[in-house]
């Protein structure tokens, strides 16, 4: 057994070929047990097994840099830095992280939770160490998809030459890039088809030394060089940002990724590796269908759980495309998490997948809704963060009417800090013209999709929580429920919490459906009472709570006002432990009622 | 005179080529005359004269669309769409914009106050002119500026094939170029210097029909015309794309732009036309220093006006920098506007102009930090909206030290609602370890950068407006300052109003400087008044306001609490008008204080 809480960068240099693969087979067979069984990302990380060790064999972190684009790729690199014996922590509260942390360990070069940014993270950490001139490479990797978002490409397009080395590592397996719509997904097939790196090094050889046409074409036509490295070494998008390309080279083949490694290694220049791994890699089952075996990743290829929010969202905005043509879908990679899968199906020349670029899916959808269609994003809240500046310039201004499903919002438990979904109502209501509700059971929630999609104008957000959807009561819309039993504190929350805090003893309580802007009538009720407490599952700062105290204050309420919300980051830890620590589950709920009284 | 107010793509039509270059000849002029009055951006706009008048001599608005790309290029397009007779209003309150707006004309296709979203919304309005069956060209104008923010990428990378053609016309001025120093600007220059579209098309045909070697060639080596294509065509990063590619064109050649204009018609695939244009074409001082004639652009290239905050802000940093090799300075294309330029003549490896990329500054700079380093990013505050995500994802969550230099925050006068720096305050006081400081005048401004770089932790903000920084008095750093006079009412703000707050009759004044989190203390003296308003030259939603009032009743206030904030989009009037009409000058604040005694 080669593989222990002991191994390093510098054990694994200590291996020949053959132990290599041996460590391999292991930690394959390790993320097969372990990972099955906490339930992390197993497909892309048995993608990048051999992709890892390579990396490990021919640099040595911490004093070269690795920076994982997405952290789904970093479970190898986490077992190889010493953290193999807690992966039995792996996703839970005070365990490991999914994604790479800096706080976590040295070894994790940058935090690596959201898309798309590994190259200018690894740019920033390439020129810190030029300053100070410490010795070490610098190695981005990230997978085809990230690829679509496009500060990747404003990354890229910074690029400059170093004294340390910086080396992009592209890792793309074909099962993102099957869905992946975009040029580039194209422009990269065809890359990944051309022939290898080492076939065409030994091709070029043979071409020059012997062929009688290439000396024709020396002696005939200036600029040869070029026609002949054009045609050879293919031209692509990344020479034409300036990086030296090598590739394809198969990442699975150890001997072969550590060669080009080197060769990289070596490379006076910036430059970038391009990779084919194959998506669960080495389990069958995960090979078969790697989308049901990589965890709750946005790539996620499952058809949505029944029984969720996010299906019941899918189902209702395609029963409102059957009704009105005018009604489109849009996705950033998110079709089937989202529930959108459903309208896809059913009016695909009405449904835009735009690969894993939030800012694009925005201003595309003002764009249609520019021409009088209704376009619907359904976006997980966390991704929404993306297109901050284009809800206020290309929605906001001009009032387009757009609408906003906003997926996973409040607590996502395991995934943690990087991907909680509590900024969305601080986000949105600072925006003019825009309508925010949140939806608690199906009733509600298609209530509200309907009253967003035909009985609104400008932005208009529905926002529901990851997991199970209750049912709910079949009856008219309402802004708000409000239960008044003559109590003078008055309990307030929205969203999924709601069904934990309607009927606390001592307390009356009022629901809000909508929650921004804030319905009037409710604030006048809550003005009544002598003490209010509101729950917040979402940021204190710029939430609802604090947007209403000003609004009690002018009806006249001068009582005790309480919030109960989120202030800082919340780690990873199941929804309800989440929950609980915010005080926001039943119990800590109904403890703060009781302490106020 | 060929220019009048009825002039339209169907006029335009009309006339012959000689009629055209005249026409353009008393547009230009007209700019000079009528422009450099008003103040808009003559130089960029100077540049697209024969360019605007062959889109209109090809396509016909508004049932083609022309998004232009940042409206610094769409004068001429105003004046031939039937606004020729307001330009006298240009930029004005109630008159039209600088920029385009759909509301403002059907001509304009879409908003364009922001960058490098053209090709995003040109695609999402030729997919549902597909849709709806509408016939018509979308036509995305872009500069080689814009080019270098990541969603110009996102776009491209989702152009498809569609049954009406998207256009993508590159305005690249070589002006711009010089300065930035992305792959993509290289590449352009490349590709500007090579034989132009006109004469490769000749020479194709030449060297096919009559070249030995062509046939040599052809009958030795298999993909030749990929050869021939790569070899004469030149690949280029837009074929990577899957673009058809027709370039590079003289910019000021109306006959040549209107037939690479016909062609790119008639093309059934989507395309680019690379058009070489010269910013202030025409007129000797502004093609002499473009930067100059620019206006308020944000490719300003002026230095920066003394007496401003800009420039007090850019000194201090330069000082900084000097006493400590860790501050970094980082821009977004910004380096004369922002004061940096000292920084940069001073430690240019210390120094760095990312381009049009904010995304790309704002991780890059974590990465800088994650080393150790001290990342200073001046940045405008509407700009600073691009980054977001980045804020909360690169930089909170592993609390990295990056300090933030807003530049005009609050109203920013003539460019109206896309630039309003309205929503920094909300935007960052939301996000955990984040700390904000509103300085008023020169001394408060260094003191509380000061406090940015050297005595705070993660992401430490200074924002200060736009225009003319009073000297102030030197003393010691205070949170706040207060000013109590035993009324029972108090007055609050902070940041370039307090000048105007501080001495209203009738009422105390408190003046915040570090503005968040909120000091305790000054929460503690409020809570003492009977009456409290709030003056906040920001979005109230998400304000400091808002979060004032929970700290006083935390406290124990039970008095009356109101606040004076901005609740909708801003539009185009200087600033001064723009804080009479907000209720935010000195006779508006002192009329409130009046109305509540």
């Amino acid at each position: 057994m080669l593989l222990s809480e002991n191994i390093s960068s510098e054990y694994i240099k200590t291996l020949d070929l053959e132990q290599k693969k041996e460590l391999c087979a292991e930690i394959r067979k390790f993320l097969i047990d372990s990972v099955s069984q906490t339930g992390g990302h197993l497909a892309s990380n048995l993608g990048t097994v051999e992709l890892t060790v390579a990396l490990h064999s021919v640099f040595t972190t911490p004093a070269d840099k690795i920076v994982f684009d997405v952290g789904h790729q970093s479970y190898t690199h986490k077992m190889i830095t010493g953290r193999y014996g807690k992966f039995g922590t792996l996703r839970s509260k005070g365990g490991i992280s999914g994604f790479p942390r800096q706080s976590e360990s040295e070894h994790d070069a940058f935090i690596g939770g959201h898309s798309s940014i590994s190259v200018s993270a690894a740019l920033g950490i390439a020129k810190a160490m030029e300053l100070e001139g410490k010795e070490g490479n610098v190695i981005a990797v990230i997978g085809d998809g990230a690829l679509t978002g496009g500060q990747a490409y404003e990354g890229l397009n910074n690029v400059t030459k170093l004294s340390n080395n910086l080396i992009v590592v592209l890792n793309d397996n074909e099962m993102s890039i099957s869905r992946s719509k975009g040029m580039v997904a194209k422009h990269l097939t065809k890359m990944r088809s051309s022939r290898s790196y080492f076939e065409k090094k030994a091709a070029v050889k043979e071409f020059l030394s012997h062929s009688e046409i290439g000396k024709d074409i020396s002696r005939s036509l200036s600029g040869t060089k070029d026609l002949i490295k054009f045609a050879i070494y293919q031209s692509n998008i990344f020479e034409s940002l300036g990086l030296k390309y090598y590739g394809p080279v198969n990442g699975h083949d150890l001997a072969k990724l550590i060669e080009v490694l080197e060769v990289a290694k070596l490379t006076d220049a910036p430059c970038i590796v391009h990779v084919k791994t194959k998506k669960g890699k080495g389990y069958r089952p995960a090979e078969l269908n790697s989308g049901e075996y990589h965890g709750v990743a946005r790539t996620d290829r499952v058809s949505v759980r029944s029984g969720t929010f996010s299906e019941a969202a899918g189902l209702e905005v395609m029963r409102l495309g059957e009704s009105n043509r005018r009604v489109c879908a849009v996705t950033a990679a998110m079709k089937y998490a989202t529930g959108l899968e459903h309208f896809a199906k059913a009016f695909p020349e009405r449904f835009f997948d735009v690969g894993i670029a939030e800012q694009h899916a925005l201003t595309f959808s003002c764009g249609l809704a520019s021409q009088g269609l209704i376009p619907v994003f359904a976006v997980y809240s966390t991704f929404l963060q993306r297109c901050f500046d284009q809800l206020i310039h290309d929605a906001s201004i001009e009032k387009k009417h757009l609408v906003l499903l906003i997926d996973r919002a409040g607590f996502v438990g395991e995934d943690g800090e990087t991907h909680q979904g509590l900024y969305d109502v601080p986000m949105l209501s600072m925006i003019p013209n825009t309508e925010i509700y949140s939806p608690f059971d199906e009733t509600t929630l298609k209530a509200c999709i309907q009253r967003a999609v035909n009985e609104t104008d400008g932005i208009a957000a529905v926002r529901y929580p990851r997991g199970c959807c209750p049912e709910g009561v079949d009856e008219e819309y309402r802004d708000f429920y409000y239960n008044g039993g003559g109590s003078d504190t008055l309990t307030i929350t929205y969203g999924r919490i709601s069904h934990e805090m309607v009927d606390i003893d001592g307390a009356d309580s009022l629901i809000l459906l909508k929650i921004f802007p804030i319905p009037e009538e409710a604030a006048r009720i809550a003005a009544g009472y002598k003490r209010v407490i509101f729950f917040e599952e979402g940021m204190r700062h710029g939430g609802i709570a604090e947007k209403l105290l000003p609004m009690l204050n002018a009806n006249g309420f001068r009582g005790k006002y309480e919030i109960a919300a989120v202030t800082g980051a919340v780690g990873a830890a199941d929804t309800e432990t989440q929950l609980k620590d915010a005080g926001l589950d039943r119990g800590g709920m109904t403890e703060r009622v009781k302490r106020a009284l």
